[in-house]
This record gives structure tokens, sequence and C-alpha cells, in this order.
């Protein structure tokens, strides 16, 4: 089984979460994608009411072309449910996320989900958190500031581009740096160093957050409680 | 003398910290508007080399249609000096600032400033703050929910509106909530819980930011060094 397979596994097998009446926070990324193929499918099949609450205009386009009724975080009382990919999940259930870009509005949905499940393929899981380059959100106005502070304390940061060369722009408007750190020691303060950032809107570290972890072998789907 | 007078007066005051060659940020708001005259004015009469950083598309254009050259914080290598106005001002000289909506950018600026310089009349010197709402800058996406979890805290939040009676954006297109807590008994504290929060982008509590003050009194401008 290549990557794709396993993703495409975790993505159908995510859906046995989801029940009628059910407000669902929807991810964003490849895997996602085939999680909101299978939902759309359930949907029309066992005939369920589901509002889906969406974290990109990436899967916002997806969800809509695939008949899956969606409002904002705003409009609904409560989300049941997010289900979401990860960059990287430690050994410990800490996680990156933000490789698609999407971290702030992922993060702002999980943290208003009452249960946060992640799909991953197996080559996600690692001891410790680092290796994945962490992403920060970051005003432009001062982001080159941001930048030379995050490389003078060691942090390794590169801009991340768009396709035609320019920074890349987050559905907010704003820039990401990512951090290229190998190893992060202690997730906990460097999350609250980097949130405590001027011109920082937000970072990848996702930490307390997930529940039920969905990860994808070759032999099948296997889940992992968090808590 | 009335409000305005007093603005005007130190406003023209703070210019006595400008030098030739300097590169000065430039604040935000109707204390300010003076201030920017003032350094025109100044720069043309001495034939000074100024280099002005803004804190709002408002300030932009102030500066621009009176000749101050101007460079984004990004473009500068550093700032000498920032003249800024501030809404509230403690004894211990802590400060709300962000009731012109420019507070993201304002400290911005400032904490990238060596030396920061608040101008404002005597009505802003208080005992302790908290009668000013304190603005705090969040996304708009989950800004419902942020503004739920402040009113569930007692924090009284307002959405602040724009003329037309929508939520006013920033020039970060951010929504401002302004909580009206007459009385912030640890600035410290309540600056590290809004910032902590995801969505909320950055707050006008203004903490260790300020070294000088010149305050408009109807006798003259007096001079308050912070620390």
């Amino acid at each position: 089984m290549n990557q794709d397979e396993l993703k495409a596994l975790v993505g159908k097998k995510a859906v046995d979460w989801v029940f009628d009446n059910m407000t669902v926070g929807l991810g964003t990324g490849s895997t996602v994608k085939y999680m909101v193929e299978a939902l759309a499918e359930k949907i029309k099949k066992e005939k369920l009411s589901i509002t889906g609450v969406v974290t990109s205009e990436e899967t916002a386009k997806q969800a809509t072309s695939l008949g899956i009724p969606l409002k904002s975080v705003d409009e609904v009382d409560h989300i049941d449910l997010t289900i979401d990919g990860a960059d990287e999940i430690s050994s410990d259930f800490q996680g990156i996320k933000g490789g698609g870009a999407a971290l702030l509005f992922e993060k702002i949905v999980a943290s208003n989900s009452k249960k946060n499940i992640w799909i991953v393929d197996q080559s996600k899981l690692v001891d410790n958190l680092g290796k994945f380059p962490l992403p920060v959100e970051v005003i432009p106005y001062g982001s080159e500031k941001v930048f030379a502070k995050f490389d003078s304390k060691g942090l390794h940061p590169t801009f991340r581009l768009a396709a035609d060369g320019t920074k890349l722009r987050t559905d907010s408007n704003n820039y990401i740096i990512d951090l290229h750190l190998e190893q992060i020691m202690n997730p906990l303060k460097l999350a609250e160093y980097l949130k405590a950032q001027v011109g920082v809107v937000e970072h990848g570290l996702f930490l307390n957050t997930v529940n039920t972890v969905i990860v994808g072998y070759p032999s099948g789907p296997k889940v992992l409680e968090a808590r």
C-alpha cells in the first residue's frame, strides 16, 4: 500500500464516528480530502442531516461541490466532532499541523470542538516533534523583524513561498514562517513563547487537543485513544 | 485651553526629541496628527533627513501629503524613536492603546523601537487602567466564539462598529472587541490571558513599553520619565 492508499483508508474509517444530526468540523489537507468524499457518500447513503464547519477555502470548495451543507464556526452553537489531518503526532499525542497553511482556522475550529479526531498514515507518528518544520502564522507588517528574532534565537526560520515564488498568503492574508527545529524538547514552552510574540497570530503546535488518532497501516486502520 | 489645544501643545513639544538622520515611528490618532504636522514643519525648516515608519494607513496618508519620507518597519534597520498617543496611562506607566483601532501596527512598531514617547492630554492619566475600554484585535472567523468566551468570563465585550453600523475592520482586516472592565487589577495577567487565546491577534495593553510621557496641561507640557 502506498501513502495515498493509507490516507484513503483512514479517511474512510473516520466517518464511522459521524452520526445523524452532528455538526462536524472538516479539516484541511490530502488525507482530509478522502474523509470529505467518504462523508458525502455516507450522508447520501444513510440520508443523514450533517452540518459541516470548514477550516479553509480549499475544503469549503470540495465540500460544497459534494453537497455537504456548511456553516461557519460562528453560525453553529457547538461542534460535536472535528476530523482533521496532522503533520506529526508524538508518542504523547501532541501534534504539529499547518503543512497545508490552514493552521489558524484549524485551531479555531479544533478549540471549539467537543472531540477531535486526527487521521494520519503511519509515517506521521514520531517519538518527538520537530522533524516536520513548525509553521508560525505572522502578520506581514513587521514579519522581517519577527523572522530576524527567530533567527537570532536559533529557530532556523524560512518564509513559506507560494508556487510563484512570492511569500505564501494564508486565508487570513498573513505569512507563514516555518521553523526547522529537528527536535522540540519542550513543546509547551515553545508554544507559549511563540504565541506571546507581537506579530504572531498562531502557530502549528496543537497541544492537548486530539482525543482519538486513526493511523493507516498496510494491515488496516488502527485507533489510538489519547486520553 | 480645550482638549484639542492640549493635544496640539504636546504634539508640537514631542518633536524636540527628533534629531537629524533619525528613523521615527509615527503613531496614530488625533494627538499624533498635531505631532506629524509639527514634524513636517521641523523637517522643512531645519532641513532634516528623517525617515518615518507608520502605524496605520491614516497616518501614512497624512505624512505622505506633508512630504515626510516613509518606510515600512521591515525596510528599516531600526527605529530610533516612536511617538504615539495613548488612551490611558496608569501611575506606573502602563498603557491602554487602540482607541483608533491601530493597536496591532502600533505595537509592532513600538516593540521595534529603541525609545517610545507617548503624548497625551492630562485627561489620559489615571490611577489604574480600565475605565477606557480595552481593545482586542481578533480574527473574524470564530470571533463570536471568542466574544462568548470573554462574556462568560465577565469581561463585558462589545464588537466595535464602523460608522455604517457593520463591524469595524482593522488595517489587517480583523475585528476589534472592546472589553469594558472599569478596573484592571492585574494588567500583566490579563495581557497574557488575552494573547494566549486562539483567534486573538493582539490587545491594547502596552506594558513596560513607554520611556517618556509628555502630558498636556493648561500651564504647559510636562515631561515624565517612566524609568
